[in-house]
């Protein structure tokens, strides 16, 4: 899979994650953040060559690729089930219930790791996967954070309740976010663009939490809700 | 300029905005919904008529029109200038320094209505605009809020801190945005993507206001931080 972008392979350094290679352009015209990329790739023991501008646009797909396409092997790696023994204490886990946009997934990555959250989960089936796209949008952050792609949603839950996780769904409902008290070991679930989250996975929710709005309004952009509760949820957890 | 989608239909029509003609599928397959949505714009005394599939897909450039293609004229009806003498009292007014994409656009429309806000000003150059993606992405919230274009975001800025309003910018600063007064006459200022907020409207602002994140992440994706800061200043003209 090529990845592509300056902050992408800066985040893939600072997460050493192993990469195949790294592609920098062969263009005469390289600035200085180029160069000094290039350097900290050297320095840290990075395999990479140059490329012309046009090989870069043709692995990445894209002509914005900034000079820098990264190729991380077949697939974006995700994280085991272990990883729920792990987290500290106190963790704040991400569920993403049949997302579809890579914007908003990209969008909530970032967000998760700005408000210090521990893990994002998402579903096997009918889910936005770590694309390209979903890498860049996150401004690389996906390289910092643990993804784990789970077959069973509800069975998830299930067993995250057991170890003492209290599980929060955003959906419509009489209970305020900042009303809630969101410490502790905490699990948020969003659910789909269109739909929401599904039935049965809301029915294994400890209780659902709403964003109050105006004018008749009665859904934000998903990424826009995750924001907010995810920054609720870390205020809260430093004790302001 | 054509403007689609069963969401847009509705917002239109609730805000009795005038439209050149609306163009249904004249497909046979034709749901209830939107069966429903043919009728409201009878009731309404809209003009309507049936074209297939392929003129709608070939009107909006896009096969997921939903059935519904609206011709709302030449441009997007923007705001006057003279909107300000006519918002209420403690009114909250977005500023966009220089939004280049459509997404980010129209997710905070749709959370400025949401978060009750009055007025969201762009100015007239570098800056993307209200085209059909923006209004798709606003679920047709687009026509529900005033949006004004102004020559010169500065002058604006002066302009209205003589009316009495406290203009915020968001950008890195020590003031927490929830630790501070967000009340009264408000304007919040988002910049650009990649370069947030120009220097010189940054220096017309009466404070920056910041959301604290963890690990070293320096921002959000912009429409993130937008609605953070909406909903803070919506929760706090609500007294909570």
């Amino acid at each position: 899979m090529y990845v592509y972008g300056r902050n992408v392979l800066k985040e893939i350094i600072k997460a050493k994650y192993p990469v195949k290679n790294i592609f920098f352009t062969d263009s005469k015209k390289v600035d200085k953040t180029l160069n000094d990329l290039i350097n900290l790739a050297e320095k840290n023991k990075y395999p990479y060559s140059f490329a012309p501008d046009k090989v870069l646009q043709k692995m990445s797909g894209i002509s914005k690729h900034q000079g820098v396409v990264i190729d991380i092997g077949k697939e974006f790696r995700y994280a085991d089930e272990e990883i729920l023994e792990t987290l500290r204490e106190d963790a704040t886990i991400v569920i993403l219930d049949q997302l579809q946009d890579p914007h908003n997934f990209g969008a909530i990555i970032r967000s998760s790791i700005a408000a210090d959250a521990d893990l994002i989960v998402i579903p096997k089936d009918n889910s936005v996967e770590v694309t390209p796209t979903v890498i860049k949008v996150s401004v690389g952050l996906a390289f910092r954070i643990p993804i784990l792609k789970v077959t069973n949603l509800s069975r998830f839950i299930e067993e995250i309740k057991k170890q003492g996780y209290w599980v929060y769904g955003a959906d419509m409902s009489n209970n305020v976010y900042y009303k809630t008290d969101l410490t502790g070991k905490v699990a948020l679930v969003m659910g789909n663009e269109g739909s929401g989250i599904r039935e049965k996975v809301k029915s294994k929710c400890d209780a659902l939490i709403s964003i109050p709005m105006a004018n008749d309004v009665d859904s934000l952009n998903v990424s826009v809700s995750a924001g907010i509760l995810l920054f609720e949820i870390y205020k809260q957890k430093r004790g302001e």
